[in-house]
C-alpha cells in the first residue's frame, strides 16, 4: 500500500493544475494519470504542448474505453510549449521560461483558476515555481518538502527532504510545525512525535545547527499551544523503527536519507529474491517469492517518493520523478482534496499563532 | 562474510592495545576476543580494571579449554581503573580521565609499546584519544572515520562516517586521498573510484561545501600523482549499486547514512522473515528462511559497523559498539596486520607528496 492510497483517494474537489511534461515517464504517464483522476471526479488543467497532449488523451481514452464527452468538463488543456530540463538552473528556468509546463501550472494557481499544483518534474524547478508564483505562507522563510517514507514497521514523515541544501535552526522549527500538521491531517497521527535527525541521542550532539535546533524544538514543544511532542534526537538506526512520526532535518541530509532508503530497499529486496530463486524451486520458490510481493509494494518507488511542498500558499505535490499513471492520479486526487487544503489552512494559522506568541 | 574477515585474518604481527572496557558487551566480549586473537598469534595489551579482567580471562580460557601458559606472553594487562561513559564529553573525558581504559590504550601506542589501538567504546572518546595521544599525520587537519558498508552488490568505503560533524571542502579532499588508499590496500580495489555524496548528479548541486569539494576533487584527480579516479557526485540511490568504491562526505551525513543503512537492512530482513513465516510452513518456510541467512550475515551489525580512523599516526580501529568476541578478535588482528601499517605509511607519504606539490 503506497502512502498515496493512504493519504489520497477520497476524490479531488478543487481544480488541480498538473504539469503535463514533468517526470521521466511524461507525457504518457501524466496524460493517463489525468484521465484516471478525471474518471474519479477530479477537475484539472493539463499543461504542456497542447498539440502533443490533446491527441494523446483522446487515444488513451479510446484504449481505456472511456467516452471523452463524459469527462469533457473535467480536463482542460493549457498550452505550454517550453520544457524545463534537469540541467536547467531551477529558479532561472522558471523565470526565463514562463511558458514551460511547470511555470504555467503554477501560474494557474496564482491566478486562482486552479487550487493546487502537481508535478513529477525536476524538484528544484517545482520548488522554484511554487515559491516564485504562489508565494510563501506569511511567517515561513523556507518551505520544506515533506515526504512519507513507508518503512514497513512505521511510515514516517521526513521534512525537509530536499528543498533547502542549507538550513538555519529556525527553519527546522518551521519544518517541525508544518510536518506535524501534515502527519496529523494526512496520516491521522495523534499525538504527533517529532524527532530531530542527529548523530547521537544525547542533547548537545551534532553540529551547531543541530544543537540550536534542539533547543528551539524543546522550547516550542513545552508551550501549551504546541501541536507536537518533541522526542529529542533520533539516529539513522531509529528511522525504520517508529522512533518518531515526523523527522526534521536539513534538505541535504533529508535528500540523502530519502534516496538511500529507496535505493537500499530495492537493492535488498532484489538480492533476497535472487537468493531465494537460486536456492529454491517449484512451490517453495513460488510461495516464498509471493510472500515478498506485498512487502515490495510497500517500499516501491512511488510510495517512497511522493512529497508535499509545505509552506507555500497553495497545495503543491511533488510526485516522484519515476511516477506512473497511478501515482499521478493519486497525486492529483490528493492535491485537490479537502485534506490538502486543510493542511495549508492549519499551517497558516499555526504559524500566525506562533508569531503572535513571539511578539508577546 | 563481514568486512573484518575480508580485511583482517592474516594474523597480527605488531602489538595492539585493546580498550578492555569499550563496547556494549565489554568486558566479556573484549576478554573473549583478546583470547581468540592471541590464539591466532596476536600480541596485545588489555586495558581496564585488572582485578576484573584477569580472572575473567582465566575463566574464559578454562571454558575454551585453552592452556593460559601457552599464550602467557601474548596478553599483557595494563591497569586502567577509570571508565569513560557515553555521556562524557569525549575530549574532556580523555584529558580528565588519564587512567581510563581508552586513554591508557592510546598512551601505550604513544609511548611505543603498542603499534595500534582498538576500541569498541564511545566513538567520540576513541577519536579524541587517538587525536590527542597519537597525534595527526603531518598535513592532515581532520582525521576521518572510514567504514566499510557491506552492501551486498558492492561494499563501499564511506569516509567520514562520524568523526567531524562539520567539515570544510579541503577535509573532504583529505578523506578522498585516505579513503582511496584504504580501499586499495584493505579491499584490493584498483583503480579506486571516488564519489562525492550529493543531492544531484550534476556539478553545482548541494551546499557550498559540496560545490567547492567537487572542484577540489576534480582538480586533484586530474594530476598525474593522484591515486584515485573521481566519478563525480553520487546520490543516496547509487550507494548500494556500485557507483563508487569510496564515498566522501562530512561526518554528520556519513554517520546518518551508516546508521540508516544498518537500521533499514535489519528492519527489512526482519519484515521479510516475518512475511515468509506468516505465509508459508514446513519445508517451504525452512528453505526460504535458510536462503535469507547468508544475506543476513552479510549485512550484520559487525560487518556494517567496523571502522578505521584514518589520519592519525598509528592504526586506530573503532569497532562497532555492539561488537561480539569475533568482531573484537578480527579488529585486533587487522589493527596489528601489515596491511594496517601499510595504510598509515601510504597516507603519510601521499599527503607529504601533495603538500610538496602545493608548495611548488
Amino acid at each position: 500500500m503506497s502512502h498515496r492510497e493512504r493519504i489520497g483517494g477520497e476524490g479531488g474537489t478543487s481544480p488541480v493544475a498538473l504539469d503535463g511534461m514533468g517526470g521521466d515517464r511524461a507525457p504518457q504517464a501524466t496524460v493517463e494519470g489525468a484521465l484516471q483522476a478525471a474518471i474519479r471526479g477530479a477537475r484539472l488543467y493539463l499543461t504542456g504542448p497542447e498539440d502533443l497532449l490533446r491527441p494523446m488523451l483522446a487515444s488513451e481514452a479510446e484504449k481505456m474505453g472511456v467516452d471523452l464527452d463524459s469527462i469533457a468538463g473535467s480536463i482542460e488543456f493549457v498550452d505550454a510549449p517550453e520544457v524545463v530540463g534537469m540541467d536547467d538552473e531551477p529558479a532561472r528556468a522558471v523565470r526565463s521560461k514562463p511558458n514551460s509546463s511547470i511555470a504555467v501550472a503554477c501560474s494557474l494557481v496564482a491566478s486562482g483558476r486552479a487550487a493546487a499544483v502537481v508535478s513529477a518534474g525536476s524538484t528544484g524547478a517545482s520548488v522554484a515555481g511554487a515559491v516564485l508564483r504562489l508565494g510563501r505562507i506569511r511567517g515561513i522563510s523556507r518551505p520544506g518538502i515533506a515526504t512519507v517514507i513507508p518503512f514497513p514497521a512505521h511510515p514516517i514523515v521526513l521534512i525537509d527532504s530536499g528543498a533547502n541544501a542549507e538550513c538555519r535552526p529556525e527553519h527546522l522549527l518551521d519544518f517541525a510545525v508544518m510536518g506535524s500538521l501534515f502527519a496529523r491531517i494526512a496520516l491521522d497521527r495523534s499525538p504527533v512525535r517529532v524527532g530531530l535527525l542527529n548523530i547521537g541521542e544525547e542533547e548537545g550532539k551534532g553540529a551547531a545547527l543541530h544543537k540550536e535546533a534542539f533547543s528551539l524544538l524543546k522550547e516550542a514543544a513545552s508551550s501549551k499551544e504546541c501541536a507536537f511532542d518533541f522526542v529529542g534526537n533520533v539516529e539513522g538506526y531509529d528511522l525504520p523503527h517508529a522512533a518518531a512520526d515526523v523527522v526534521v532535518t536539513d534538505g541535504f541530509t533529508g535528500n540523502v536519507v530519502l534516496k538511500l532508503a529507496e535505493g537500499l530497499a530495492r537493492s535488498l529486496i532484489q538480492e533476497i529474491v535472487g537468493a531465494i530463486a537460486e536456492r529454491t524451486s517449484g512451490d517453495v520458490q513460488r510461495e516464498a517469492i509471493g510472500a515478498l510481493l506485498e512487502l515490495r509494494k510497500r517500499v516501491n518507488a512511488d510510495g517512497l517518493g511522493g512529497a508535499c511542498l509545505l509552506g507555500v500558499k497553495s497545495p503543491t505535490v511533488i510526485a516522484h520523478g519515476s511516477s506512473n499513471a497511478e501515482s499521478i492520479r493519486d497525486a492529483v486526487l490528493f492535491a485537490g482534496s479537502e485534506k490538502a487544503s486543510a493542511i495549508q489552512r492549519h499551517i497558516a494559522e499555526s504559524i500566525a499563532g506562533m508569531r503572535v506568541g513571539d511578539a508577546v
